[in-house]
């Protein structure tokens, strides 16, 4: 199907439903899907509308950029993206593999519309599966000293591989500031917790020490403020009294799978729209 | 606040959403929630549309009857409900009181705008409960021969009483096909299985026999065809091999509590739209 | 039937459990249900034992007294309990009374072997409540300077009933450290977040800040320490965007309610043991 | 550790656990889990016992030849297994490679007791995914009339191989029944509905089609009697009206992983107990 995802969010104003819905039909756009949000209490819209342009009558090009006299005159913000598309996605990872794993199986799939550019490591454990799935590994060495060369060096690769998103799966190291601000938006991280309980290091050893009966695992947008980025997605399993820290892990790992899956669907479907601290998902 | 629900669907057709949000916008409506689904498959269109009314330029009995012209001209089925409205029910009930007991508790929180106008059980044991709660309870008996009688009796009082919806809390009785032909889509029933499995009678003995290690309820309307009406929501609980079959039904008391309350309320909230034998939720 | 529930913890060493097996052998009890726990980091045994004590070939008295040169000699901590049983349970409540029906729905169904002695308010909503299932309520202002003296009176209150168990149902004054410390292992609270996240007042408003997707509701034992005693059980529920803090209260609700409904079930089926800051839980 | 898992069924007898686990200590054996169910209406008693044989006074071989005595007085059946051990398995295929990638992932990362001895396709689409784990595979054409020499070529191949579990991991031909009373109780399947719902086959055409708003997966053995063999597990999923058959599929892929992998995981640790058409599962 040829179309376009619009991402929009204005003040909230009366005909702000209509006088997108008409501009579509204007130009004999269909919708397919209309998601909308009214923050009522901060007078916000928000949609993701999906438009089939089969039948459009004008270019498509002309469609898009004729939309800015109205998204100015809502005083929106919005973005449209053309269908279908793959977007262009680092995935950064440390040691363990599974949330890596998961990606390329569902990519390979045909499930998420990515094209993976590379993967980076600032370990080596993950180069193998790389090459298996004929992808760049890039090995960066980030510690101690290393870390802001180490980030300068991320940073190029995703400029030159022209990436959109990337994805921090189980990458163990804190971000520079300067790294989240420019990305800001387009870094997706899993933490192997149910934030906000047990923000930082060890939060399977932390939940175990609280005796929790359920743990979690949280995908969420990142920002400077460790572990306090949007929330995009949060899974749980229960776990008993004779569950140990090891045990927590492995049980954790179906967690973090499943939330990060689902967190990159939403966002690389154009799903999510961020707002302040906290993201919208209209999910699928 | 004052406002519309209105519910529509229709074939799905070019600017279907501009017309609705037009109207709507043309005469000073503000829209609370435009929910929407496409079936590109049956090229129909549904949708739940909340309307703020409080500037309306027009009076909402003329804003009602005007969007005739509109709807016609879709070939679209609507309904329009003024918001606050309490919608009048009935629950029926033979023995067992707990999801009667729910449905009481979230009335009284102000959690479902309804006005439950009786309790009718064709045995008497929850008379007290109903009388507790200050709400006419009638006995009727329909046992054997009296059964045709009886359902003639619930008939009337439900005209009489102008019912719009009727509630079967762990109604343990087939209700006559005129019956279920004459209510059709006003009449939600729950079931103690993780429907289809265990139609029919005993179901937790059912899922015992067959050793599930999960057991369910499920909410859904009445037809004709028993256990085969469309489904509005379903509820699972996990069970394990020492389970008895009467603590898989204590355990599905809490599924079906659950799933009575949420079915209820999105049918009260006008978030359910009937289409052949499945029902489009929008969820709150 | 009648019968022993025998909780027991103690260092691990060889033979325990066939030494309380061959005890309860012995003297021809006959074993119901043998959980048992072994910490092997710590080196700590925890067990629930339920004996059907029908054949028993001493008196029960005396086979409870004879299990102490046992216990002793395994540096043992144990305690029996004799069925059919009701424990003796008071219910603390404020405003709220969705947890006081709760517990008042089970009871009243046989679901819990506990006799409600009273309730205790610190408001006077929840007396109508108490009065309609016949059951004292006992009002307690324990607003500012009185609420020394009141924790003293409900002190008084719990002595005079024989008190078991305390629920807190809702109850929304911290306690005193000495209240806490004097009914150690026997107050259960109800915290309605998933703890240790949003400690404290207003979680719900809390969650919504941070933009969670998924709310919950905590059960533990209460400690002098705010929120952070032994979790017994932990319930959650996703939750969206669009729902408000208002949304996420009532949403709430009902992860307190089936929390605190399994949490005391554990605790009044003597199926769970204290042990540090975790509770070990044998589910049923 | 060295080890011992023993598995017993027996009908229930006065001092059961108590001669048991005196068998064990009486040779210093130490008891790291005794996980039991008693079914009274059936009187019979089920048990997984985990031994740790560091101190064992005897040899192995010894303590295992002489529990024959007790086992025959008890009139039990039982099975001694030594730890560590790798369960041989075979991985049954046709097109779909999720369910064997999933085991694949979780035996690498040792998370199961298994040694895959070979993948057995009646297709070759997974060829290259058995391959790149360095793994043999059989292609075996079962189609049409090849069926019955194929399935004895099958039974060739696992005798050959010793192995000791087969896992159907979405493997879509139904197995003749002399197959699947010679394996009794060691082929596992995963259904890609939550059984007993949806039989046979295309369930999630079915799912769609009844409307459900739940959709599952059931891990079971294979009995000669289609899909209702004893469940080890299941695991379902929230849908909703918008989801297509594909989304169905897509969805149900992830419950299908997550039951096939602890239903393999229950069997392989011994923590299954058939008993006639239900599996007493000791989950960890």
């Amino acid at each position: 199907m040829t179309g376009l995802i619009l991402k929009i969010d204005c003040p909230d104003q009366p005909s702000v439903v209509s006088k997108i819905a008409s501009y579509v039909a204007d130009y004999s756009g269909s919708l397919v899907e209309f998601s909308q949000f009214t923050n009522t209490q901060l007078a916000k819209f928000f949609a993701r509308v999906q438009i089939n342009t089969s039948n459009l009558s004008v270019d498509v090009e002309d469609f898009i950029s004729g939309f800015t006299t109205l998204g100015k005159s809502l005083s929106a913000s919005w973005n449209f993206r053309r269908l279908p598309y793959k977007m262009r996605t680092a995935v950064m990872v440390t040691k363990t593999d599974h949330c890596l794993n998961e990606i390329l199986w569902r990519t390979s799939l045909g499930e998420l519309p990515i094209e993976i550019t590379s993967v980076i490591g600032n370990r080596d454990n993950c180069q193998k599966i790389a090459e298996q799935a004929k992808l760049p590994f890039h090995f960066i060495d980030m510690d101690g000293e290393k870390k802001e060369a180490g980030f300068r060096k991320v940073h190029e690769i995703l400029k030159e591989e022209n990436v959109e998103l990337t994805v921090l799966a189980r990458f163990m190291q804190i971000l520079p500031n300067w790294f989240c601000d420019k990305h800001s938006g387009k870094i997706i991280n899993i933490h192997h917790s149910f934030l906000p309980a047990f923000i930082g290091a060890h939060p399977y050893r932390q939940a175990y020490e609280r005796g929790v009966k359920l743990i979690g695992a949280t995908c969420h947008y990142v920002t400077s403020d460790l572990d306090a980025g949007p929330i995009i997605e949060q899974e749980v399993q229960r776990v008993q009294h004779f569950h140990t820290p090891k045990d927590l892990m492995r049980l954790g790992r179906d967690c973090e799978r499943d939330a990060i899956a689902r967190g990159i669907r939403y966002h690389v479907h154009d799903r999510t729209i961020i707002h302040e601290n906290r993201a919208i998902v209209f999910p699928d």
